[in-house]
């Protein structure tokens, strides 16, 4: 058998934009850096009244079936990924694999379908678990469909609002892939942690400080597990860093810690020493403290190296651009990253097959994951077939007012009749409660 | 690699129990045979207040890891299968991972944690995304462990509410297996279906008959396509069948039809025909109708031979004996099905090993699964282990009166102070709320 990976991908936004610098800082009386500059976030999305997550999964992955010419009979496995399941028995991909049988010839009576929840990670579990199926020859010939899927609100007014957003990233496993291979090599680092959660409710509670701490603590486990299981990893191996990133601030904490730990023991450090100095071991300290201070000392000065910013800006930054004006996808958070970071690649026409991406999942609760991608010889038609800047392009932007009613007409605790802002065409959408309170969806042409 | 499989399973009740015929039916004006002999039910297992799905979870995982003699790195990953969940973000998992850590040296950081939820069936997905794990040579040596875990509550006189219950089991999923062996092949029937739902709410919204047709279409569904994975169904090829069973009776509708589909064409269905006919065929009919009529009356006529029944008593009969006295456990039914069947063959003192079981996992909304598992040497050993008996008969018997207070206890949506009725002792108990409104547990020596 040849690798198994990421054939072909799609990404669906909600159609609604909030400005955070225009709209939204305005209306909290802040200055628009505090969104632009301190969280690394211009706008979010939101879903129409008639999207939600089915209808975000199920558009995004009609687009990719039919640019792919495939039938349902293609299709051997659908997982999705969500963390905002409006249902606690019937998981949403029975709702998506309905769309896509009003649009298909045939069904999808044959296909194993699955709900997997953990926060923000469980995308990437999904994925992982297609492949396993694959690999363990389960799959008679067929790919799987995992779609990654959530409507991250937050109460009004919580400090997380800044940073919402929602959107849909559909991914095609299977042999032979298109777009990336993946690494039979992964870590993790996982901890039962309070860090951010939604007990019996539908916004989360966070804990911003602590959850900023998790994700930087269960990343480096995850980094030192990959490499425990056989993966090998220098940062000057990579061309991209696709990872979770809840809000790009966070990213640009995480790249650093993640860059002295992978650095440490190599020729990098070496070159860095004469200018910062080498890394802080425990064992020339008396006590942890001390330990943590002499860390963050040298980890403040390796931020400001030019061999760092150079890295980053090579392999971070480009991961970011389309988060910029997203906002959070949770699930899809890490695969829309991924997805940034190569269509920067094809717009500045490199020549990157074979090329590698250090993955890095997160899931408050908290786990991290870290895999390894690589670029195959379709990469380019795969991310150029993307309609992705005309998707944000074409989104409605909403006044404050607007965005108070969206936020009201999502959430499951208030009674709303706001009207639709845009015209469904070609698409999935929301048509109605049925006769036992489930969710009801049709094809508009 | 050797064969892989479930190395060994336990199995933890809730410890408070509702009599059907005593207590439940005399209370609601009944004649106990309407639980007795209709659904084929006798009590239901209820979870005391220090009770949840996290604790009979971690307490079931618990004994299987000490009576196995294994240490927390010895697991690579911990699957939780629930459709009862307390947390829209944080999995079952990390809390039950939590637990094992208090009694555990070490951590549990490398494993990796998720949670399925598709109504009863994901506890199977999850059996089968470890073997997939394993399969495809990413688990390191390390076995997962895999917990199906519900509170199957419904709302108070819901016709549902005699199949009520609650209780976990727990599966180590390994290599070289002491208990069973897993086939390779599997059988799907998937269809988006409403017959029983849980939208925004803990109690299901249930359409019973609807639900009892798409459990018989669905599970057809899934012998077909299991004999197109390559898997053979010849029913004296299996010495157990143990199905999915939310209450017993379901159980005996679904063994006709499965006998009646997998008999056709074989010597069994010619030598019955003297008695009963052949099968009706569709070719021989001039429409849908009279061909189902044909059917049913042949399905009828099938149930009354000896041959079926003797099939049923030695086949079916055996997996039934622990539902009729815990109820619907949802996710782990079709577990403490296949429990209750290898049990009797224990009790029988059989030589079972290399016997199969033919396995039917099924979800509501709806998703039917078919595989067949091979008994393994050590077999006997596993069964014996189990302390099931003694945790059935240690139960406290509720008063309806006292009924009414649980079910008040485990609903959301109702302030209880109702105090415990039996007294933890040797395991993992419910301590109240954290500052962030989630769950706490503690081992209670």
């Amino acid at each position: 058998m040849t690798g198994v990976g990421i054939d072909a991908i799609e990404i669906r936004t909600g159609k609604l934009k909030l400005d955070l610098a225009e709209t939204f800082a305005a209306e909290m009386g802040d200055a628009p850096e505090k969104y632009t500059k301190g969280l690394g976030l211009h706008a979010s999305s939101f879903p129409d009244t008639y999207e939600d997550i089915v209808t975000m999964g199920a558009n995004a992955a009609h687009r990719l079936m039919e640019r792919k010419g495939l039938g349902l009979d293609d299709i051997g496995r659908i997982d999705v990924a969500t963390e905002s399941a409006f249902d606690h028995s019937k998981p949403v991909s029975t709702y998506i694999g309905g769309c896509l049988e009003q649009v298909f010839e045939g069904d999808l009576h044959h296909a194993n379908k699955g709900e997997r929840k953990f926060a923000c990670v469980s995308g990437t579990q999904s994925v992982d678990d297609a492949y396993n199926w694959i690999e363990a020859g389960r799959n008679r010939g067929r790919a799987a469909l995992v779609i990654a899927t959530d409507t991250a609100l937050y109460a009004r007014d919580d400090p997380g609002e800044a940073t919402q957003g929602a959107g849909a990233v559909a991914m095609l496993i299977d042999e032979d892939p298109d777009l990336v291979e993946l690494s039979k090599a992964q870590g993790y680092g996982s901890a039962d942690e309070t860090d951010f959660l939604k007990p019996q409710q539908q916004f989360p509670s966070v804990d911003g400080k602590r959850s900023v701490k998790v994700y930087l603590a269960r990343m480096r486990e995850a980094l030192v597990d990959y490499e425990r299981a056989g993966g090998e990893i220098h940062p000057d191996d990579f061309r991209l860093g696709p990872f979770h990133t809840p809000f790009p601030g966070m990213v640009r904490k995480a790249a650093v810690l993640a860059y002295r730990h992978i650095t440490r023991d190599t020729e990098i450090e070496d070159e860095l020493a004469a200018e910062i100095g080498r890394q802080p071991r425990p064992e020339g300290f008396d006590d942890d403290e001390a330990y943590m201070d002499a860390l963050s000392e040298y980890t403040d000065a390796l931020k400001e190296t030019d061999r760092y910013k150079s890295w980053y800006d090579r392999t971070i930054d480009p991961t970011l651009d389309i988060s910029r004006h997203v906002g959070n996808w949770y699930t899809g958070s890490v695969h829309v990253a991924r997805i940034a970071g190569i269509k920067a690649l094809a717009e500045a026409d490199e020549d990157a097959v074979g090329e590698q991406l250090l993955v890095g999942s997160y899931g408050s609760g908290a786990q991290a994951e870290i895999h390894v991608e690589t670029l195959q010889e379709g990469w380019r038609g795969e991310i150029e077939a993307l309609d992705i800047d005309e998707q944000l392009e074409a989104r409605y932007d909403l006044t404050f007012g607007e965005y108070e009613e969206v936020h009201d007409a999502h959430n499951f605790d208030e009674e709303s009749s706001v009207e639709e802002f845009t015209v469904p065409d070609g698409e999935f959408a929301f048509d109605g409660w049925g006769r036992m309170g489930e969710r009801k969806y049709r094809y508009v042409e």
